[in-house]
C-alpha cells in the first residue's frame, strides 16, 4: 500500500529512511495509530492533539504540514474503508550524540495496513519481566520506545496468551503492551489513572466520557473483577482470562462498543 | 564516511532503512559505540559480548555475519585512526504490531564518525524530569530506547550543563544520559551497581578491574564526593561541577586514563 513520507506519496519500496534518522538510532520520535471505519478516520482530532502534547514533552516541533490532510491522502490513495493508519514523527537526521539538533528536520511517515479480523476475547497474563516507569513523562507519551512493551508481549506469547498487563514500579496496574485496561469491580467500571503509568489512550478517554472512573488498581483488585476489557484505537476487546482465571462477562464491552459507534 | 549495511559497504546516501524496520517503528534494537584509537578498535570483544547479552534479553538472533570483520571493514574503508564506530542491530522489517516476527531478518548498520576534540571537565545537573527504570531488564541493555536519556540531556542543556545524572525509581543514582558515573567519597572510588539501573559499561568494567567498588549512591553521597568522573567507551571525563558545586580534583580520572591506555 502507498505511504506518505514527508508529504510525498510513495510506494513502500521507494521510501527511504536515512540511517542517521534519530527515530532509527535513538527511538527519538512519536507515533499514532488511527482506525479507518467506513472510509473515515476515527477520532482524528484527539489523535492529533495527543501527538502535539507528546511533541511538546520531548521538545519536537511539528512539521509544517497539514497532518490531517496527509492522513486522508494516504487513506484515499489506497481507497481504504476499514483499515489502520500509522503516523510516525521523528526528530529526523542528526549528528552523533544524544542532544537533539537545535533546528531539527523532522521525518513524517504515514503508512496504512488492512484491519485484522476481529480477535476473540484476549487471554492476559501479568508480566514478570518488566515494569512500566510511571516516574517518566514518557509513560504519558506514545513514543517509539516500545521495547518494554515488546518484552511483555513476548512473555505473553511464550505463555500462550495474547497480551500482558504491565505493573508500574509501585505494583499498580498501568495498562497492557498495546492497550488500556478497564475492569468491572464490585459493579463499577474502573481504569488506572494516568499517574499510574497508563497511556492517555484516545479510546480510553472516549470510554471515560461515557462511563467509568479512574482508580489505582492492584493485582488483587483485578483478581476480583467480574469483567475486563482492553481499549485501543482499534476498538474494545473483552478479556477471556487473566492469568488463567476465566472472566465470564463481556456485557460492558459489548454495550460500550455499540455506544461508541465501534460496532 | 562509508558505512556498512547488512555487510555491504555504502556511501550514506546509498543506504536505505526500510520504513517498516522495527528499529525505526518501535525502537526494537540495540547499539554499541566503539572507540578507534591508533587505528585499532578498543575493547572489541567486550562490546560484542555486551551486544550478545542484550540480544539474548530481547530475544533477537545475531545476524550470520562476522561483526568484528564488519567493524574493521568500516574502519579500514575510511582509513580511521582516531574515531568512533557505531554498530546498530535491529529486528528488521516486520508487519504491524508489537510482537516480533517468528523469523526476523535483522538489520545491521555500522557507521563511523570523527572523534570530537577532548571535552573540558563536565558540568552536571541531576535531572528532575525523569527516572531510570531499574525494574526493567532494559536498564542493563544498550537499546535504541533513548528518549529518557534525551529528556535528561535536554534538561542539562537548558540549564547550561553538559550532562545529567539519572536517579532510579528509588532515589538512587544510576548513571548519566551517556556515561557511567564514578565518585570518590571518603577516599573510596565508587560507582552504582547494575541493580540500581547503571548500564554495564565496557569502560566501567575496565575501571572496576583496576580499582573501585560498586555501591548504591544517593544524591547526599554525591554531595560529599571530592572527585567525580564520567566513564564511557570514548574515555573518562572529569566532572567540573555537580549542580553548581565545584569538584576540584581530577587526579583519579587522570591516573586511570593513563592506566587504561586511554591517554
Amino acid at each position: 500500500m502507498k505511504l506518505s513520507l514527508n508529504g510525498t506519496l510513495l510506494e513502500p519500496e521507494a521510501a527511504r529512511i536515512a540511517p542517521g534518522d534519530r527515530g532509527f538510532t535513538l527511538g527519538d520520535g512519536l507515533f499514532e495509530t488511527l482506525r479507518v471505519r467506513e472510509g473515515a478516520i476515527r477520532r482524528l482530532n484527539a489523535h492529533l492533539a495527543r501527538l502535539a502534547r507528546g511533541a511538546e514533552v520531548i521538545g519536537l516541533p511539528l512539521p509544517p504540514l497539514d497532518l490531517a490532510a496527509a492522513l486522508e491522502e494516504v487513506r484515499a490513495a489506497n481507497a481504504l474503508s476499514d483499515a489502520v493508519l500509522r503516523l510516525t514523527l521523528t526528530r529526523g537526521e542528526g549528528p552523533r550524540g544524544v542532544l537533539p539538533p537545535a533546528a531539527p528536520h523532522p521525518t513524517l511517515l504515514i503508512t496504512a495496513a488492512p484491519m485484522a479480523p476481529t480477535a476473540p476475547p484476549a487471554r492476559l497474563i501479568i508480566t514478570t519481566r518488566t515494569r512500566r516507569n510511571e516516574r517518566s513523562p514518557l509513560a504519558g507519551v506514545k513514543s517509539l520506545n516500545y521495547l518494554d512493551n515488546i518484552l511483555a508481549r513476548q512473555e505473553a506469547a511464550a505463555a500462550g496468551a495474547d497480551d500482558a498487563v504491565l505493573l508500574n514500579t509501585r505494583d499498580r496496574v498501568a495498562e497492557t503492551s498495546i492497550a488500556n485496561l478497564f475492569a468491572v469491580i464490585d459493579g463499577r467500571l474502573l481504569t488506572p489513572p494516568l499517574a499510574d503509568g497508563a497511556l492517555p489512550g484516545v479510546m480510553r478517554a472516549a470510554v471515560l466520557a461515557l462511563e467509568g472512573a479512574e482508580q489505582s488498581l492492584s493485582v488483587d483488585d483485578l483478581d476480583r473483577a467480574g469483567e475486563m476489557f482492553l481499549s485501543s484505537s482499534l476498538g474494545l476487546r473483552p478479556v477471556a482470562t487473566l492469568a488463567g482465571r476465566p472472566l465470564a462477562s463481556v456485557a460492558t464491552a459489548r454495550r460500550l462498543t455499540a455506544a461508541l459507534g465501534e460496532a
